[in-house]
């Protein structure tokens, strides 16, 4: 049997699972907010992030006079959520209230609760009090936009960049641009909202509350936070969300392209394309035996579109915000974070599954190589357009080498020809 | 200590947790797939459309000659897939092969240790085999579309629908074109593709598979499914998904302004526009005393937020798809059972929190009426639109009435003026 | 020397150009909305539908009482309108007011003038007024959601439809489905606002001018216009918009799919899959001469691209309307007929300059038939997939034919290959 | 009566007007790219710009050995080009092959002609060569792609950059990190491809060339364009197009979020929130006489969204380059330059005609300042949230004043009372 105990808040009382560490909002959001399941629960690194903050914050606040023991126990509650160790007692989903007051309740309530337990009190008897002591010097309108930036910046350094770089070093290429286009969005990132409580004003806080927490934060997290210059602009819009989902937007375009080059590429085996071999790496086909299909591509290629449509909503999201608060801060907040996770985890698979074992089909690129008719460009500047488009054009029609066609029609020697269109020299500018 | 059995396919031997059911190439998707983690595995009604079909397959391939008992087996074991009870033995992600081949094997796989359990033997013998039994007469390319319509149409039908006539009758209106939206594209979303095999050839199939099993889908779901006209094209595109999302697509737009406007109207109580009074369901701020917000309203606008973006995802996903086969299928998918079950449900959230205890604030909404200077409107047609442009004016210079501005302009008597400014007559047509 | 004369409305006097047929609220917006330049005027098709509405109200409101021959030189100067043959007269961008009042107003203005000399008076005298007697029993808030569907309605119906069909045809096939999708949007873009007046009461209308006006242009343009069920839905949403953009965003994933299609397999001559053979319609490169490109595949994939970029637009605008009024209506109607116009056109390029001219290239797509490994699926039935894999897989480490490598491993005589494998018989469930 | 003469190019004679310096291909492509009319021929900005290369060009070809009085004349011709002179000349559409070649064919060959006249010679006789020529050292593949780059780097430095510092100084604040990001994309427009020829390998050009021309367009335009480091990718790839504009989509999202703020808070005058008073420009409606609408906002509004479809056509566009070169150019550079002229020419607008004549309703702000229930936050540190939130609800639901409640609640004394509730002091943290 399950078994409950009774939690209160300013609307009552309310049963909660004895087993749960959570509180009155939390409950209430729980049966208000029944909107897709589980899938859907507001994203790991936010809760983190609530974890790092609700530290800092303790830690800040007990400089400001917060109660020592009680200071002390909200760091330990609040250190075991930023360690993921409470993770269960986070069951709020995406769809909530769009400010995030009630992800911020469900930490307050959690971390209040478990600092209570630490200090030898009872759930649910408010000893340490969710508001008071918790969220002191806080509100929602600040807290959800600054573990926003934590938990985005946290997967950007630890996930996206890292991923990227390792996908540039495997192309020998490309993707460079990819990770300034990341790095370039983080110093936006960094400026933290805390502070700004009740719409950005400072309500409730002490003169340096801002500065200190961003301080805090920064050295918990080894990332260099600061706080934000314009409180107001960073409860009221978040267009730092919607640049950084730009710069992933970015990256999808461009490493859909190289998916699909690389798939397009290794077609085949006989009637494709073929000039790369790609790495088989299990069945391809559930009534085809023996086929191989580019999977790592087909995977890669369908997280760029989730992307690209993540970022729509983010923009809608974003462009939506009204007055003092954005409301769609959750979404903002669950999209981008998706967005990095797929595209860091796909291209570790990418490389790892498939570009590291590409093996380029030389036989193949040497035939196409040498049949092609576009060699006939490097006659250009002997014999003109003119001419050189009349060769391809007989060489195509007759089915005969750009040689044959260009000696018939008299228009070079067979020494010239050959001085000429030599492919190797066809890569680069002449001297 | 977690104990493992040895499953083969055709690239060998390979680990698999001996608690699962799953075999070799489930195995390999799960290393070769390490992408997003457990919240993106395939959607349950995905999993669950494949025990309907594998069940229904059985069925029609026992009147084509497969071996009762085995067929039996596959029936039972499918049915325990269809009714979600096997689902922790489906761990594959969305960002798998674009063909959904491995989601099929897992479903065969799965069934086929299953049957052989049922059988008396072990899992991991083959003594129902994956490919021969369990999939016969099939393809991935014929499957993965198939249980991609069944799961949509299901998903639309016993959620979709149900929760927007839901909101249409506790809107009294609007919505109702939404339904027929959804509705609408239910015609291409019950063709189903199975019979197409190989890239909608048919191969490894016999003539009359393709009707039969679409018939037996039809009776099991209670679902008027047919086999597609055009198996080519079944299996090449995904059209259906792409009209579909944009159903969705209008119907979030359709939502997002019926949200806002709702939100707008209950701004308050003292500050806003105050029209409406929303239930207040839960406390609105961690630091505002008292503040109730109108949370059902956000949640529901971030939900079309992430609709239009799941469009987005699944009209880039369907334009790419090349030659004989869509590969962005699971994206796809995805993407549009994620829009339906969140449309669903955060019509059913809203109607139920939200919509059913909105009251009008009559005395406001009075008050506004009365002080309203297009009341002026209704004087056009007595004294021209350019006379009632100086009464309108004149009245908010001087912030007086329109009587009184009417009456010291001279521009009609106060008998004229109150028998033709009457608000109640200003909402239709005169006589 | 440019000459001028003064035009009045409700703010004031204006100078307007003499040679124009515009008024002061006209002359305003030219001077207020200075976004874009000509480009960006409001389309063609607005204009013309204004000519076709104005016609119609003043027939209507003769019946209702409007001056007999101030009711004739507007129904004269308006079917000018109608024609384009007053386009000059229109000057106004897209980009100006959101519920198109001034454009509104441009043709209540220059029908007004018009008229007025038609009557042999002068411009500018109002003896024809704009508001009193061209816009007599209308507002913006119904006319200009009218003129949007009566636009969008002869555009499809004129354009869109008989181009699809047109492909349809030429194509042998797909793009069925695309009519059925346009087509099937119509009945709720024959709904027509006018009527509802000021923000869909009616007021100042007569009852039955509705119904009268729908009739009229229906009668006017011979398609089935009716008049909006519910008038306030008609002004403040414009899901109908949204819904028909969504139809020809499926459209462009179809095509866009069926243009790469097209492009890959005419990719060549040497080098690329070269199935197809595509005409040649002019030299391809200024710098590879004899080059020939798939030009209107990009072309028409380029028009894919912009119409799912002007559905995203018109979902944005559609989903942020507020209260009576959605202001994004000119974004809306340019971007849908934007849209229509392109698909239309590109279609009928594409059918005309590529498509009629494709041919198969016979020989190529036999040798790569027959080489093709994947025969080796017709195998399964008779030795399993496990066997049929390893004759596959032999067969291309070796390099050699599916029958050496069958007959090698011992697994069929050739009869029994020769039997099995049989490409033509590979296209279609066995008897 | 039209006049014709004959032109010629590798597809043999074709008939020009008499009266326009195109020449065959120009023509071949009016006539199969019969798509959208003359709104939507390439953009201005980019015909300016072959103007500005195809200068450079014969400057840096005179150098290495171009004839030097063809190449005077063929500068002269391209200044009159980039003067915007022969605007008329170019009257290919966007929606032509997607390499751009038609429209550097149109460059060329109207060049060559005019180039030929300036010396003399007749139009149609090739005495200047429009490839060997005017497109000496050059491909359709890197000039098209620069003169994207030059166009949208002027056109971002021109009208953009400016018209946001404007709009940024006109609201005190905001739009500064807009600045920013429109900035933070120039240094990857900054780089051009041009020298990488066919498909970016530099054939038929000299070393050096690619420098040098670089250095001419940077002196030319006064912008610090560079050659690019890797011409293949910029050949390939649009990614800075891509990310350009994720930075406009950016920007987007935030004005429409202020203008939606501004049109808000100016709703009224009587019966919305009207804390602002905005500008009167013009009569608001047709039917409803003295009304004034924010019709600034709206037009801005209606670009945001205008915006944010391009960004998606642009997305699409970029993401579907395959192999060596994208072939959506001329798309990506219309959608581009089309939100850039858009937002430039919005902003400017909006400053002018509406930001600079808001005024703040000061006595209603004081008003509804007053009635506000929020103040009651200020109470929290004092009594704690939950009797703050006691003395909240009890002023709603009596609708008394937050003292009386307060006092009524024996929780304060009416001096502590007016000591913490200051609104003054509640926009900022306390000492």
């Amino acid at each position: 049997m399950a078994s409950f105990r009774e939690e209160r808040d300013t609307f009552g009382p309310i049963n909660v699972p004895s087993d749960k560490l959570w509180g009155a909002q939390t409950q209430r959001s729980l049966q208000n907010f029944d909107i897709g399941g589980e899938r859907e629960r507001m994203p790991e690194p936010i809760i983190r992030a609530f974890g790092v903050l609700k530290k800092c914050a303790a830690k800040v606040n007990m400089e400001y006079g917060l109660d020592q023991s009680i200071g002390k126990a909200i760091m330990q509650a609040a250190q075991e959520v930023a360690e993921g160790k409470l993770n269960d007692h986070f069951p709020l989903v995406v769809w909530q209230t769009g400010s995030g007051t009630q992800s911020n309740m469900n930490a307050n309530e959690v971390i209040s609760n478990r600092a209570a337990e630490i200090m030898g009190h009872k759930r649910g008897e408010k000893s340490v009090h969710p508001n008071d002591h918790v969220n002191k010097s806080q509100s929602s309108n600040d807290t959800f936009p600054t573990v926003m930036h934590i938990a985005a910046a946290m997967e950007i350094n630890s996930r996206l960049i890292p991923e990227l770089k390792n996908l540039h070093s495997a192309l020998h290429s490309k993707v460079k641009y990819g990770i300034d286009r990341a790095s370039g969005t983080l110093p936006r990132m960094y400026q933290l909202a805390q502070g700004g409580t009740a719409v950005g004003t400072g309500l409730n806080t002490k003169k340096g509350f801002d500065v200190k927490i961003a301080a805090t934060v920064a050295e918990e997290t080894k990332l260099p936070f600061v706080t934000a210059e314009n409180k107001f602009e960073a409860l009221a819009a978040h267009d730092a969300f919607v640049e950084t989902s730009g710069a992933l937007n970015t990256i999808a375009a461009s490493l859909m392209k190289i998916a699909n080059d690389i798939r397009f590429l290794g077609s085949g085996p006989r009637c494709g394309l073929g000039e790369l071999i790609l790495p088989e790496n299990e069945p391809g086909s559930s009534i085809m035996p023996g086929k191989v299909n580019p999977t790592q591509c087909e995977a890669l290629t369908m997280v760029c579109a989730q992307v690209m449509g993540n970022h729509v909503a983010i923009t809608v999201g974003g462009s939506n915000g009204h007055f003092e608060l954005n409301v769609f801060k959750p979404l903002m907040a669950s999209a981008l974070l998706h967005s990095i996770r797929l595209v860091s985890d796909a291209s570790a698979s990418f490389v790892k599954n498939c570009v590291k074992g590409i093996q380029a089909n030389k036989d193949r690129i040497s035939k196409l190589l040498h049949e092609s008719l576009m060699l006939v460009t490097s006659l250009n500047p002997k014999i003109g357009y003119n001419n050189a488009a009349a060769v391809a054009k007989k060489a195509h029609k007759e089915g005969s080498s750009l040689k044959e066609a260009a000696l018939n029609l008299g228009m070079l020697t067979e020494e010239e020809f050959e001085s000429l269109v030599v492919p190797e020299k066809m890569i680069a500018p002449s001297d």
